[in-house]
């Protein structure tokens, strides 16, 4: 077994993983960097079509030129969402090419990445190192990944990419318009996804770089969101990705009364507390209760005559409404949620294209993150000293990522609002299954028992102190519950094996996922 | 004195330049980079202030902020050409700071930098690494720099900066806008000058960056030309740059009847070559020989219903009149060169914001230079093997930068409209004084006495057969100019003291400038 030493949140976490020497979490900004950002090799135009022409016949081709073989590391993006279609088609084909263990690095997968697990089964694949949502995260929660599970947030793969952590030989981006030069955007073509910003330090980093397109366009390809400067080749293939397929998971928006009531007392907590005011900024996540409260919110700004300065997407068509109405001056956007987000970055100005460096890089200059006023994310857990988790269920199975959910954290607000139960199953914890977020960042729960405000955040409880919201200590709340429920269900049966680690923003360690006991 | 050996093209080079050793120049895409990109610091969030707020009372703060200290290289970019209103006041801080030893690594300087002359008397800054126009370039000539002059194209200052050739300890961005988290752009405000692209690769790579605007606006400033991610310090002054004084020097219409001949049989040229078809792309420097070229084309544009696909800038209000008028789908603009230009680029979704990175830097995955069909650019002097100087004049007088004109040659076909002589000096000579463009890379002469076309371009020849543009051998036209100058003039006294270099794209030596004799 491994040796597992405890960290600053006194977590259990191991110091090598997937043979790379690991440092445990050590509080809140305490980590300091040293040493410079990784660098991808000087490339001269005088090995390059000096027509601009990349376009290679097939992806087959593109991956062999590219020196695909054992134990690489290939990355890809995921802003197609559960509508996918290249990257099954990778690991088919270096199957077929006999390549064996290789990692794969993308900013997230899904469920339409099932068939991976057959070649991690097979050993073409040895582990997924990326968000993992739904069956890829069961499987490794089993123990079933020839390597350990790496979850980062989106800001922290940036900083693991750029500081040198993660090498990637080949990056494979999908792009519905390219360019063929490699010039890429997914603002625009049947494909269209909104943006390419998870896959641009791939493109920046990687060794090589192959753009697969379903709608080429002479040059140039405007916006150049992937600049063809960082490509080696661009692949045409008949369709890239499923558009239809963003909107899947988590962007609905929740119909049950109970979220829908924890929605609106977080849009009156925002207002309460005096954060709604003209200029001011806000991110909801793309959850159907942070869905709601956006709504709710916008009701409230319309009443009042506020307007923000800008909006944090994750877009959907709840925020283009308000940027189309006037509500904000910008949305600053990484994702497009659905496809009125991509059609508003196509078309409006104040729609803006941004990467997980501009707004979650922690080894940046600064980033945009703390920026934002309030921030409205969800969780599985939450424990009564604020600790939360958003990657594995009190079962224990690692079935989420951590998205920019950790980064957000850093707002100058952080509210989440969740149920007190699901599934008869309390979320309010004696103790997160998973640490993901310290509870220092987190200011506020809002359940439908009550609005829970840190101690920490006096300023918080003074604001809101005769606002007549139903403000309560999270002891109180969660001791209702536990009445309610009949106690803290027991817990999970783990393995000491670690499956899994939870990256903080800074690299270091905060947690680890352990092996679901079979 | 120092040892010179002998390159590629028979040049006398030094091995060894301001204490870094030089590779000497071996041939049209011969030379092989190898190793890695530069890298700046890594660097932590906890480091700045999580409100985004990065201003900095005073330039002089921020300067000592950023710890300057003697020795350090300084750059800043020249969008604002002669009206640059920022970088005197930086030397006239480290001059009262008692800094010594400084070089300064502008992408250009212009007369406005004349007071620099007494801080390199002074021993504030040992030399200028960068284009130089004008009176620093002539200081430089008669040996009064503390170091080489080191001439760089574009592209080549990029590759240098990116290749860790020249780093940079401290970067002063002079910006029009900018927001206080340091996200800055050139293209709006009062004092707009289009774009920041020179400043770009500074503002990724160095060290520190200072971000100096007498426009500050709410975050977010958008475009982001610049991104606040890569700044460390915001500096509010009452005035930056003077932006009427963009045009300066070359971006003036010619009026001389020979010029406007030489272009408009360049623009017949074009179009009996064939290059003039629909789809095409053009370059035309700021020159007023190509800006009438520019104008010539259009005319044979609108005549035969053709548009282009792209037209790179340096941009004009001649150029934007064709794009507003539907003459082409895009400019791709590295510089804005008049105030209609820099209206157009904020205005217009089809003029595109570009960088040398995009440009012109050779060493990247291709770049967009060799991919235009022709290319129009200036020259002080071409010989009978087509290769052409632009820096010297015939007196061997550093007067000029590269700009992006060695990074422009690798275009498909690539024409100098030069008058056969100036003040009675021919242009085309035996021996250009200081090599800057190797002949194979020049492709056709136009002069107001015929058009020569470099025996390598057959193709050229042949579509020009029989087109009745006075085709004539190179050497003809030399031998009636000499005879009716009455020679080739004598050769400039130099002494044998290398002042200067001058860089190929890949970074090699092609060529040493010698000081003036007193």
């Amino acid at each position: 077994m491994e040796q597992l030493v405890k960290n600053a949140a006194g977590r259990l976490v191991p110091t090598v993983v997937n043979g790379v020497k690991q440092t445990p979490f050590q509080g809140v900004g305490k980590y300091k960097p040293s040493g410079k950002k990784a660098a991808p090799p000087i490339r001269s135009c005088s090995e390059y079509p000096a027509d601009g022409n990349k376009i290679i016949k097939s992806l087959k081709d593109a991956l062999l030129k590219c020196g695909l073989q054992d134990g690489m590391t290939i990355s890809s993006h995921h802003h197609f969402r559960n509508g996918d279609l290249v990257m099954n088609q990778v690991f088919d084909i270096a199957a077929k090419e006999g390549i064996k263990g290789l990692r794969w690095f993308p900013s997230a997968a899904f469920p339409c990445h099932k068939p991976v697990i057959d070649h991690i089964k097979n050993g073409v694949v040895d582990w997924v190192e990326g968000s993992l949502n739904g069956p890829l995260g069961d499987n490794a929660s089993h123990g079933n990944m020839n390597g350990t599970a790496v979850l980062r947030s989106h800001g922290g793969r940036w900083q693991a990419i750029q500081d040198g952590e993660v090498h990637i030989d080949i990056a494979v981006i999908a792009a519905p318009t390219a360019d063929a030069f490699g010039n890429a955007t997914g603002d625009r073509g049947p494909s269209a996804c909104g943006l390419l910003g998870f896959g641009l330090a791939d493109s920046m980093y990687a060794d090589k770089v192959i753009v697969v397109t379903d709608n080429l366009v002479h040059f140039p390809c405007v916006p150049w969101q992937i600049q063809g400067q960082n490509v080696d080749y661009v692949v045409v293939l008949d369709k890239v990705g499923e558009p239809e397929k963003i909107v899947s998971g988590t962007t609905q928006l929740t119909k049950s009364p109970d979220r829908l009531h924890i929605a609106e007392l977080t849009a009156k907590f925002v207002r309460k507390a005096g954060i709604l005011k003209d200029g001011f900024s806000f991110q909801a996540g793309a959850g159907g209760t942070a869905l709601a409260f956006a709504i709710f919110l916008k009701e409230m700004m319309k009443d009042e005559g506020i307007k923000a300065r800008f909006i944090r997407g994750g877009s959907t068509r709840y925020l283009v409404e308000m940027l189309e109405e006037g509500l904000t001056d910008f949305i600053l956007d990484g994702q497009t949620f659905d496809l009125e987000g991509v059609r508003s970055m196509r078309e409006n100005f104040g729609h803006i294209n941004t990467s997980p460096f501009t707004s979650y890089n922690w080894h940046g200059k600064g980033n945009f993150a703390s920026m934002l006023d309030v921030v409205v994310l969800g969780a599985t857990e939450v424990d009564v000293n604020f600790n939360a988790n958003v990657v594995t269920h009190s079962d224990g199975r690692m079935l989420h990522g951590i998205g920019g959910w950790q980064n957000c954290l850093f707002s100058k607000c952080t509210i989440l609002p969740i149920p007190a139960f699901r599934n008869r199953i309390p979320v309010i914890v004696d103790k997160v299954t998973t640490l993901v977020g310290p509870g220092e960042l987190v200011d506020v729960i809002v359940t439908e028992r009550g609005i829970a405000i840190n101690p920490l955040r006096k300023d918080l409880i003074r604001a809101t102190k005769n606002s007549g919201l139903p403000i309560r200590k999270i002891e109180e709340i969660k001791a209702e519950i536990d009445d309610l429920i009949g106690g803290q269900p027991a817990k999970p049966e783990l393995d000491d094996e670690v499956v899994g680690i939870v990256k903080w923003v800074d690299g270091t360690v905060i947690d680890s996922i352990f092996k679901i006991a079979d």
